[in-house]
């Protein structure tokens, strides 16, 4: 199997290779607390500078051994593919929150997460951006829980009204499809329920994903690793 | 002047401001490293979790004390807008690149930044949500600097192709506008120039900014302290 730049073939199952990753999560969760502080903080400048010495000495001791560029996709031997670097999900990494994004059996795909001062743009009110940065993520994730994987064409938001700062959800499913093209559509909603953002999303199956089939995703959504 | 939630009113400079916050943005960009550092390394779990404990304790020792919820926006004598927890400029904020966008004397806005491995999506790209993310904030910013600032009522995002991971560009200009609404029009680059993603924006001024003139903005882009 001839794979794209950033696609390893690992030799242990899914289960195995998520129990080798949690104390890298614990760490994701660590920094993600840490950065949380970091806006937070108001204690004085020169002690900041002195926990800003133990932070880079921490990275130092991380860095003796890693990896060229990004975490990738790992493909297991019964093809889940797992990115612990994703940007929205990825267990390792502090900028996800990260979502956990269940498929419904109406191939429907939900997730609940939280949003802290991270995720500020107006104050008080997650970044419009941010909203935008879930919303491909989940749409992407219902086009291959219907079945229809691929990357995305367009994406359209409508803000309907400011996200507060908390607990949101959000959910999506595929309208239609058609050749390699798929409709999905998905919205972001605040603690109450109520939603704040629309999403319309066309995503397309590139050429090299459609003439290898199970790379880049698994073909049955709930055999998917997160 | 009665300011929303969010809102402080500051008595120093935003050059004062900026000044102070220098050691708080030191830290800021030691806990980006870090956790590009979280995401790629290969050392061994036990030295891992050792570490993630020397993590939270400079998180405890940040938090002894901190503001309630984001940093919101702090408003200097001059009105000047200081958000260093903004998602894509702040200054504090880890998951922000950060972007320093620069008005241009056409009042087009442009910015170049650096995505690492935690901005990834499929492997070795910018996941389309971070493109969707900056460009939000990059039109929001070009309807401001044209003097029609805004919140983000609509937002389209095209991907015409991939953005590899790595140096990037981003530009954007007001189009037309009318009434309260601008329509603003933006890019995302590669290193090599090409545009890999294009956006169109709808930005609509909140009632509670229109009778509040200098709230949440100030008029002239150029006094805008990032």
């Amino acid at each position: 199997m001839k794979l794209p730049a950033g696609y390893t073939v690992v030799e242990e199952s899914a289960e195995d290779l998520h129990r080798r990753e949690a104390p890298y999560e614990e760490l994701a969760q660590a920094v993600r607390e840490l950065g949380d502080a970091t806006v937070r903080t108001l204690v004085a400048p020169g002690e900041v500078s002195a926990l800003t010495e133990q932070v880079r000495a921490v990275t130092e001791r991380l860095r003796r051994e890693q990896i060229e560029g990004g975490y990738g996709n790992r493909v297991t031997p019964d093809r889940v593919v797992v990115n612990q670097g994703n940007a929205t999900t990825g267990g390792r990494n502090m900028i996800a929150p990260p979502l956990r994004i269940e498929c419904q059996e109406d191939r429907t795909v939900t997730t609940r997460f939280h949003l802290g001062a991270v995720y500020e743009g107006p104050p008080t009110f997650v970044h419009g951006g941010v909203s935008a940065l879930i919303l491909d993520q989940v749409l992407g994730e219902a086009a291959a829980a219907a079945g229809r994987p691929g990357m995305t064409g367009t994406l359209t938001l409508r803000y309907r009204r400011p996200t507060p700062l908390g607990w949101c959800s959000a959910e999506a499913r595929l309208e239609s499809s058609s050749g390699a093209k798929s409709i999905v559509e998905g919205v972001i909603r605040d603690a109450e329920g109520t939603v704040t953002v629309e999403a319309e999303g066309i995503f397309v199956l590139p050429r090299w994903a459609r003439e290898s089939p199970g790379v880049g995703w698994t073909e049955d959504p709930a055999r998917r690793f997160e």
